[in-house]
C-alpha cells in the first residue's frame, strides 16, 4: 500500500556512527512509505497528509535484529548459568525436536510472532528447526505480522541427537521443498534464508548441495561462526582442510561470495567472537553482515566479539538477540550488553581498545544492521518508513532532559518491553 | 505491629549458597511478622490467620540492596559510556551540589523513595549527598516507605569541586548534628550510617574524626573500596603509610573492626573488584560485607570482582544496584549482571574460576546480602517476614514451568520493575 503521512514527536535517529540526530517536536514526513525528510515546522504540502501525534514521546527507527532462534523462544530466560555446548544438550536439541508436530509448531510459533510484533524491532532474520512443515508455519505467522523478515529451515544432517538428525538427501530435498512452497506462498515481507546451523551439524556433502541450492534460488544465508573455543576447537577436527571456521564455508561459497563468478551473496554470519586477521578479511571482502549477540555471548559464556574494531575496519556489523542463548527478543538490551561488554573487552583483553559509545551501539541497532535488508533503520531522506514510537513519560523525574538523553534512558530501561506505543514498517502501521 | 497471616502462592527461597527451596501451591506462615514455616496443606493452628491468596503467583523474599545513591537517582541511565572519574566529574558532583536546596532534595527524594517502595527491594544501604538537610529528608522520605533502611550523610573534605566540598571542621559537626537529629526523630525503619564517600574525597583528619564519631554513636559504616585501577592507583599518592587501600580505612577503625576493644562494627564496602589477598584477609577477618554492584562494574568500566572466590573464602557479601554506576534500582537485574560478569572472568581472567550459577546470584540477593540486616532474606524458620509477590503469568508460554525456571526467568526479564503485586517488609504489607 503507498502511505503518505506525518509522525510528529521527539525524533531521533542515527545518520553515521557518531551522530544521532535529534529533532523536539518535529515533523517526519513520509511520502509512498519513503521518508521524505524531518522538519520543525510542517511544510504546506504536507499539511493534508495523516498526521500521527505523538508529541512528547520518543520517535526513533525500528530496531535490526540479525539473529533470532524461533524455536528457542519458549525457555528464554532459562540454564542462563550453563556454557554453549551443555546448554545445547541440555536445552535446546530437545526443545527443537518437538517442532516435528504441526501443532505444536503453530502454538508456539504463534507466541513468538505476537511477541516478535509488539517488539521494536521490525526487521528479523530468524532460525527455525530442520522441520520444512514447521518453517512455513512460523513464514505465516511472520507475514502476518507485518515485519520484513528472513526464515531459515535449519539443515542438521550429523552431530546431534538423532531424533533431531536429518540424512543429507532428506535435508537437501526438504530445503528444496520448502524454498519452492514458501515462494509459491507469494509472501510479501518473508522471503526464506539458506541455513546450515553451523559446521559441526553439517556434513561437507551438505555444504556442497546448499553452495547450489543458494546458486539455483538465489536465497541468501546465514549461519553462526566462530561463536566460542571449544565450538572452534571441534570445527578444526571436523574440517582438517580448512584453513580456518569461515574457511569451511566459504569453500561451499556460503560465506557471502560465489566463487565461480565472484557475485556476492547476501549473508549473516552469527557472532565472530574470535575470528582471526584472515576470517575478519574475508568477511570484510565479502561484505558479509556480522551479528553481534552480546547478551548471548555474556550468558553461554562465549566471550567478547571487538566489535570497535569491526567498525573501525568497515566491516557490516548489525545486532543479534539471539535468543534463548540471549535472554530477550529486547535489542534495546542488545545495545546495552554491547556497551557494557565492549568495557570488558577494553578492561581485560587490550587496554588501547575504546568501549563503544551509545551513539555506536544505537547506530548498530538501527542504521548498521539495516542495511541487511537495503535502505532502512534510519529517517535520511529515501530510507524506508521503519517507525517506534516509546512513550518514556515516568522515567524522566521532575528534570528536563535532552532527546539524547532520554534515548539513552529509554535504552537502558529496556523500554521497548512495556512502552511501545506505535509501530510502523515499510510504511505500514502494525501497531 | 505484630502480624499474624499466611501468604499463599508458588513459594521459593534461598536455604543456603547453593540450594533454592521450592513449594508448589503453599502456604508461608508468618507469626508476630516472623517467618513461622511453609507448608503444603495449611496446620489447622493458623487456620484464623488472614490469609493473601497469591495462588500461581512467585512468592520470594525482598531483596537487599547494600549499596545505591539516592541523589543520583534522576541521571540513571545516562552517560553509561564513560568511565568512573569522568563519570563522577561530568555528572554526579554537579547533580549532587543541587541538594544543598531542601526543595530540590524533597522533590527529587520523594522519587526516588516511591519508586524504592515499589520495587522488589525491602532493605537497603543508600548513600545520600554531603548536606545534613538532604540526608534528613531522605530518611523522612524512606521511613515512610516501610522499607528498612541505612543512610548516609556523605563526608567529602577534599578533592572534589569547591562547591560541594566541606571543611574537616564543618564535615565533623554536620555529621553528629545528623545522627543526633535523626535519632531524635525516632525512625522505627531507618538508621544513620557514617560514610566517607571515598579515600580521595577524605582526608586523614577526616578519617580520625570518624572514627570517633563511630565509637561515640555506635553507627554503622559505609564506603567505596578498590572498585577501579585508576581510583586504587590515585589511593596510594594520597595514602603513602597504607599497606592497601583498605588499610587507609582500617588505621581509622572504619573497616568493621575497633582496634583498641577488637569489637566488630557493621560495615558494608562496595565493589571490592581489586582487592588483594591482604585486604581480601582483613574483610574476612572483620566480617565486611562486601557489596557487589555488577551493573555499575561494567558501565563505568571498572571491571569484574571475583565473588565465586569471596564465597568460597566465607567473606559477607551482598549485590548493591549502585545507582546510577548500576542504571536501575532493580536487584534482579544485578543477579543476571554478576552471572554474565562472572563468566567473563572465567573467560579472560582466571579459566579455572568457574561462573556464578542462578542460585548463587538469587541467594547473593537475598539471604547473603540479608546478613547485613540480621535474620532476613529467605523464609526458613525464624527469619523476618520480608515478602514479595511476582506476577509472572504471560511469561510461561504455553508450557509448564518448574518453579525454579519460573524464577530464573522472571530474574532475567526483570519482572521486579513491573510486575511486583505485593510487598511485605518486617511482616508490614506495605503494597
Amino acid at each position: 500500500m503507498e502511505n503518505n503521512f506525518v509522525v510528529k514527536g521527539d525524533i531521533c535517529y542515527s545518520s553515521s556512527r557518531n551522530t544521532i540526530e535529534t529533532f523536539k517536536d518535529s515533523y517526519l514526513v513520509v511520502k509512498n512509505n519513503i521518508c521524505e525528510g524531518v522538519y520543525e515546522v510542517l511544510p504546506s504540502e504536507f499539511k493534508d497528509f495523516t498526521l500521527y501525534d505523538y508529541t512528547n514521546k520518543l520517535v526513533m527507527p525500528g530496531m535490526i535484529d540479525l539473529h533470532i532462534h524461533a524455536p528457542q523462544y519458549s525457555y528464554r530466560g532459562n540454564g542462563m548459568d550453563l556454557e554453549l555446548l551443555d546448554w545445547l544438550d541440555r536445552y535446546t536439541f530437545k526443545e527443537e525436536a518437538k517442532y516435528k508436530d504441526d501443532k505444536y509448531a503453530l502454538d508456539y510459533y504463534t507466541v513468538f510472532a505476537n511477541r516478535m510484533k509488539k517488539s521494536a524491532t521490525t526487521r528479523v532474520s530468524i532460525f527455525g528447526t530442520r522441520h520444512k512443515n514447521a518453517s512455513l508455519i512460523l513464514m505465516d505467522l511472520m507475514e502476518k505480522t507485518g515485519l520484513i523478515s528472513y526464515v531459515g529451515k535449519l539443515n542438521m544432517d550429523r552431530d546431534c541427537p538423532d531424533y533431531l538428525r536429518e540424512t543429507t538427501l532428506e535435508s537437501k530435498t526438504e530445503t528444496i521443498n520448502w524454498i519452492l512452497e514458501s515462494k509459491n506462498r507469494n509472501y510479501k515481507n518473508t522471503k526464506p534464508i539458506v541455513t546450515p546451523r553451523f559446521i559441526p551439524s553439517v556434513t561437507d556433502e551438505m555444504l556442497f548441495e546448499l553452495k547450489n541450492i543458494v546458486k539455483d534460488y538465489k536465497t541468501a544465508v546465514q549461519s553462526h561462526l566462530s561463536e566460542n573455543p571449544s565450538e572452534i576447537e571441534y570445527v578444526k577436527e571436523l574440517t582438517p582442510y580448512a584453513k580456518f571456521y569461515g574457511d569451511a564455508y566459504d569453500r561451499f561459497n556460503l560465506l557471502g561470495r560465489v566463487h565461480e563468478d565472484n557475485t556476492l551473496v547476501p549473508t549473516i554470519m552469527a557472532h565472530c567472537v574470535y575470528s582471526n586477521e584472515e576470517e575478519i578479511k574475508l568477511l570484510k571482502d565479502n561484505q558479509v553482515f556480522v551479528a553481534h549477540c552480546p547478551s548471548s555471548n555474556l550468558n553461554v559464556a562465549s566471550g567478547i566479539a571487538p566489535i570497535k574494531k569491526y567498525l573501525d575496519l568497515g566491516l557490516n556489523i548489525g545486532l543479534g538477540s539471539d535468543v534463548a542463548g540471549g535472554e530477550t527478543e529486547s535489542i534495546f538490551k542488545q545495545i546495552v550488553d554491547a556497551i557494557k561488554s565492549s568495557k570488558m573487552y577494553y578492561r581485560y583483553v587490550d587496554s588501547n581498545y575504546k568501549g563503544l559509545t551509545f551513539e555506536e551501539g544505537f547506530y548498530l541497532a538501527t542504521l548498521s544492521g539495516g542495511k541487511f535488508f537495503g535502505k532502512c533503520g534510519s529517517f535520511m531522506k529515501g530510507y524506508d518508513a521503519d517507525i517506534v514510537v516509546i512513550d518514556d513519560n515516568g522515567y524522566t523525574n521532575p528534570n528536563e532532559f535532552s532527546i539524547i538523553n532520554r534515548l539513552e534512558k529509554a535504552v537502558y530501561f529496556n523500554l521497548d518491553e512495556n512502552h511501545l506505543i506505535a509501530k510502523f514498517v515499510h510504511g505500514n502501521k502494525i501497531i
